[in-house]
């Protein structure tokens, strides 16, 4: 049988880097991540994150697509294929919600550039990290900031807003409040995950 | 005034690389080509065209739009805006012949795409060399060949029949016929630009 794909979204700092190494652990699933979880992938993510490389809002969404169709066809599919369930830190949708909601770019063209860089590659369930944002300002370190980190809280909003709207569209999503401690939101996530008989 | 944008486009080894430089050089306009002339392009083209590495032809096509979108505004635009006439090696229809035509990437998915890759910039005239596919071939040396001078005949006709479809129904193209010496492509090349008044 085909392995499960669950997929963490979240603004920068809500945590889904450490919930979905977490899960991955626990539940004897393969943890991935975007962008970057290939060699090609990690030569983009570093031209992605440089924040002194200036590239346009297009720019940065087709490298993000490049790198995830080959995410999904070199490491994500492969891994289902065999059965292996998969945990990735981001998926489709954060290019929507950061280069789409976030940086203006045509949300039409950008789904459709999707359905070339996913082909039907889709999670089976999609874990929305929701924090305040306040909550979310606060943890992203200030001396440590990429390309995204570094945006302005309009930004951020933005980008938490188009997540929430993705979310509210479809039932394969559910968004768990994130502003707690690790604690909280591990048991949040984990309540989410054994409702799904996911063991 | 914004400066003219010439595409020089075709198959492998119809001598498009040798016109656009001769025809940059002898007008005074700056030559580019694609993928690589940038930094960022530079890191995409040597993944492109190494045939060692693996990608599918999604992956591919991501690739060479996230070159162009970062060609077009950090080469292409300011060139144009100073006043300066751009003669480009390649250009948005070798994606469309070569990923589209050549590999069955879906086209309109492409065109969607290539929209966010080229925003309103295009070529003022795309011209594209044709070349008998018999002579193409024997043009393309055997122990020199990268990702696409490697593919099958079959795949370099579907890209030629494609650039023929385009330049059919696009005033803004001129098809060239390629099959002759060095001295007769240069005279029709030249003749096409003359009657343009671009001198």
């Amino acid at each position: 049988m085909s392995g499960l794909f669950v997929a963490f979204e979240g603004g920068d700092g809500c945590g889904k880097s450490t919930q979905a190494r977490r899960v991955a652990a626990a539940r004897g699933a393969h943890f991935t991540y975007e962008p970057g979880d290939s060699p090609l992938g990690a030569d983009l993510r570093r031209w992605l994150l440089d924040a002194s490389a200036p590239m346009s809002p297009e720019t940065e969404a087709l490298l993000m697509l490049a790198d995830r169709s080959h995410h999904v066809r070199s490491v994500i599919e492969p891994l289902r294929a065999a059965g292996t369930h998969v945990v990735s830190d981001r998926f489709a949708a954060s290019t929507l919600a950061y280069q789409g909601y976030g940086r203006g770019v045509d949300l039409a063209d950008l789904r459709a550039a999707t359905e070339l860089a996913i082909g039907t590659c889709a999670p089976d369930l999609t874990i929305l990290l929701d924090v305040a944002p306040e909550v979310a300002n606060a943890r992203r370190e200030p001396d440590r900031r990429d390309r995204f980190e570094s945006q302005d809280p309009g930004f951020h909003d933005r980008v938490r807003q188009g997540y929430l709207e993705m979310a509210a569209g479809d039932d394969r999503w559910i968004v768990v409040e994130a502003s707690g401690d690790l604690e909280a939101v591990s048991r949040a996530v984990d309540h989410v995950l054994d409702s799904l008989a996911w063991t």
